[in-house]
């Protein structure tokens, strides 16, 4: 680490600092500048304390860490990329992978027309909502149990993969029992027990973005499941918090192209909450191949004007069809698929 | 609500929305501008599903609610505010309550040390975590059921309540035996098993705002709790995550002056998390009282630079005298204590 | 527009708004729901003042516009996109765009050898500051006139058009003597002065998206070039600031298919101030065109490591080559050039 | 600086960034780390080329500044705080200074009414625009040099002095004639030839921090002005763009007690546009005084509902009087006036 010392502070702070450093169990090289003292410390920050904590001293204006605080996550640690083997289904290949279906689970019928409409159009992952986190504790929450039953009918009926979100702790093993990969939404993103129970369940995990969450605390989430025996993680850009109004989120695909340098992890982009607008879908899938996505995660409904949930961002079976022709020509220019 | 239909759409595509308005159970009030309709929904929008849906249909422009989404936390609830009673200290009324103490619970000796020091400068509440959600699962999670027992031992000898953060639905009541209030973190804002977890727990819960919670969402939020039978609840601004470095969060003093006109509910601030960094700490604290906070809650250790987490945002026993010293006249500007 | 009363408001409160609504010119349609009434209010929004000023009356919860600001720049406004003519150069055509050159203009020597150097590589417009908004005044300011006199020259060496950025009202004549597009940078996305000083050089604009500017913003900023009398007007994304510290600004290409969608103007996408970081911008530039977007606009050096500004973010000369050759199956994709 | 070299960087590339350090001016001082190395590079900062222009190398991961940007302006330049003179009204002294006044200048009455009714109530300085910046181009712009005309008129009458908004490089000497304080306004926060034209008027300056400008930018755009001979500035705070959507800004209360902190020059706040709604003004003042503004500038209306620009948030001359009255028991818990 290291710890900027202000301006002009006499001799006995400076070493005051830097006896606290070697009480933090760091090595101290103070280097002298005109103005102004530095003093690198030299240790493994990831096991040693912080020494952020050293801003605690008037003298210390800023401390700043070297080391990336990711490891299993990271790049370095799988230069080749992983690919993440989803009961067959290869996600992190040369393979692109389409995952699709409603926003909520609705029905039987509902969901089966919509399972055996994205198969037909090219997906592999059957996409659909049994418990729902909502901002609202007085719009639809899923249909529970139910979902899942109908999840796992649909599976069996179409060979389709199934992706669905986990909320509670209590339910991951029964929502395992049934989903090929636990989806862990933006607003668990740091529900850190969660994804230690999901890490101990040994299914794929899919983690989506949290709204505000930089990218290097994405990483050090999926980090808790790595660390905790999972390497089986997606990483999943749904759109950042903005101060932009136009669109619900705001779908960040430099932070696609920067996960994919960052870390070995596959990345999958789900454009339709990513804008929240089922008009600009099929261009941001456009985009998000570009960039290096692995595979996408779409919102399909028989009806979506009466949708359940987020009918507004939701394509139906033609725009889905319409969808997965457009995109052929980026995952060519990508060499995909 | 108000749907907004694209300057000159054809008849039928308006008589094609209104049909879907009726369908959704509103009563449609078409309103014929000189390019552009608008149809006004009647109808009762937190019952009926909403009309965000219709967004589906490429000839609707915008959808607005009318409504506010938040009932049983909105000041027009409970106009003249409520008191949340905490093992019979009152919070939200006359009387300003400070929660002072550690960041986490690290030790016997450093949590009784610091209960009796802030007890000593006023302090009515202990706070510490035994539970830390930290963003790294490298750094010091916590002491977990030891740091409750240490918590328990401090309330017996000091006779301060006490508020600490429960992060796993498992843990809710083993945390809800030592607690007076349970804190659910900035993480967990939108974590509503937790919150129905915590509803059911009965105790008064300290809600704390999430990183990017716009102010709608956290009385949402809020009203999961009490939706689910527990009235007592204290929201808690710490900080949101803007573009500006300088400090980790920015403290939203402004939506706290907001918080006590939407809602009945008692607000507190913690400048600590809130900035993140120990010498503003002071000044943001007369800011909070001066905009109407009903409580502060501060993070308070024997010797900062040496804290398991957040030194830098932690005051010292005399800082925190000092601080109570210095936020005196502000009590009185504000009538309060 | 639509004025939300509150819920409960008396009569008389309703009346009295209904009546100011007349008095500002509009006629009033009430409609009254069950526990609120709202008036829509039919009028022109763009020629009449606004209604929310009616949020000084206590009994006004929210007013909302309902047309949309923009009208020149609207799409419907010129539904098959608009064509701008640079000096013989097409942009917004079949045509894709390019424009790449020193983020300064620095000497001769490097501004003519890049010149030269992204000639060769298939640009067809030179960029290159000769004055330059530095955040600090200690920084590099650029070589001001004689940085105009070397563009002038390596236009007519290499034939290359010239885009180069604006800062004063006081040099627009003087800058449009040399440059083919006038550049106005990000920090002066609102300084609507300079816009309208811009707008009566009638050269092409090219008009930068503000750090932290909303869509609706950055197409009323166009609106005053093009209500000024300069239907040439180029919009150019080139990143937003958010709550991201990895990459400098956050490249929105999300706002490309949105501008490309509201808009009828040609769209360029910035993606070395866009990301800030070289080794990133390959990757953003095939999003960039796979979202829609009509050029790029790519910062050059022949020695970035001791650019005078921003090296960190300039390619050198085989990187644009690089660059060049591996966005061609994005251009075939998406049916460019 | 401190440059950060990836871990497990071979010897040569490591040298290849010691030499091009020294190229740049700056004396390299490597430290090796087990993984990775870091160089510090000593040298002034602010007189020396930037290193950032180092990750050009792909060997280099980060640069650091050390050095603090801002001089001129910086509390240590000036550590018991500077006092602006504005025409014998001393603005940072213990005296706390009330301007208000009208969003706009409209007529002759409204303004003179406006400036008699603030006068009474303690206003020293006279607020209204002339210019206004307004984001469409079909908004009521101002009333230009006859705006100024009736400031003047004010100011005779009255004796108040008077601060308005300069928007144009051609209008600062116009401008300067009648005004007291020239005010800069948010938009126009890096347009760094109009500070420069400002700096050249030796007026005092009204700097408004920009809508997602950085203290740090803020600060360096105050230098500007110091930096060309201008020091008669004065800070203004009137709310950052951020995610919330209830107030049409978030009023950023830290960062006056930051800015205080950080610089030696007066703060003052713009509660009015710090939040977009005159309900909230009071509070917000209260706010202001306790973290340590040194004055307000509070938007005043004879009949807000019907001012032509921002009428929801500028309070009447009721609605001022209470505020005068209301802040005053904060302002002696401040020891102000």
């Amino acid at each position: 680490m290291i710890v900027v010392i202000r301006p002009h502070a006499p001799a006995n702070e400076i070493d005051e600092v830097i006896r606290e450093v070697e009480v933090l169990g760091y090595a101290p090289a103070p280097i002298h500048g005109e103005n102004q003292t530095v003093v690198a410390a030299i240790g493994d920050e990831n096991s040693l304390p912080t020494l952020e904590s050293l801003l605690a001293f008037p003298q210390v204006e800023r401390v700043m860490r070297v080391q990336k605080r990711y490891r299993l996550s990271s790049r370095e640690a799988h230069p080749a990329g992983s690919i993440v083997d989803v009961d067959g289904v290869a996600v992190g290949g040369p393979k692109f992978v389409l995952m699709a279906g409603p926003c909520s689970v609705e029905s039987e019928k509902q969901l089966l027309e919509t399972a055996f409409a994205v198969k037909d159009s090219g997906a592999v992952i059957l996409r659909g909502g049994a418990y729902k986190p909502r901002t609202s504790p007085y719009e639809f929450q899923g249909l529970g149990p139910e979902g899942l039953r109908l999840l796992a009918k649909a599976k069996k009926e179409t060979g389709l993969k199934i992706v669905t979100e986990v909320l509670s702790e209590f339910d991951v093993e029964k929502v395992a029992e049934v989903a090929d990969i636990l989806q862990v939404g933006a607003r668990n993103c740091q529900n850190f027990q969660l994804l230690i129970a999901c890490a101990k369940a040994k299914k794929p995990v899919l983690l989506k973005r949290g709204m505000s969450q930089r990218i290097e605390e994405w990483l050090l989430a999926s980090e808790y499941l790595l660390a905790n025996g999972n390497p089986k993680v997606l990483l999943c850009e749904r759109g950042i918090r903005t101060f932009e109004t136009y669109t619900r989120n705001t779908l960040d695909l430099a932070a696609v192209a920067i996960a994919k340098r960052e870390s070995h992890l596959p990345v999958i982009v789900d454009p339709s909450q990513g804008c929240g607008r089922a008009d600009l879908v099929i261009t941001l899938c456009c985009g998000a191949i570009s960039v290096g996505a692995d595979g996408l995660i779409i919102e399909v409904h028989p009806n979506p004007a009466e949708a359940l949930s987020d009918g507004q961002q939701q394509v139906n079976f033609k725009g889905f069809a319409d969808l997965v022709r457009q995109i052929e020509p980026y995952l060519t220019a990508a060499k995909r698929k």
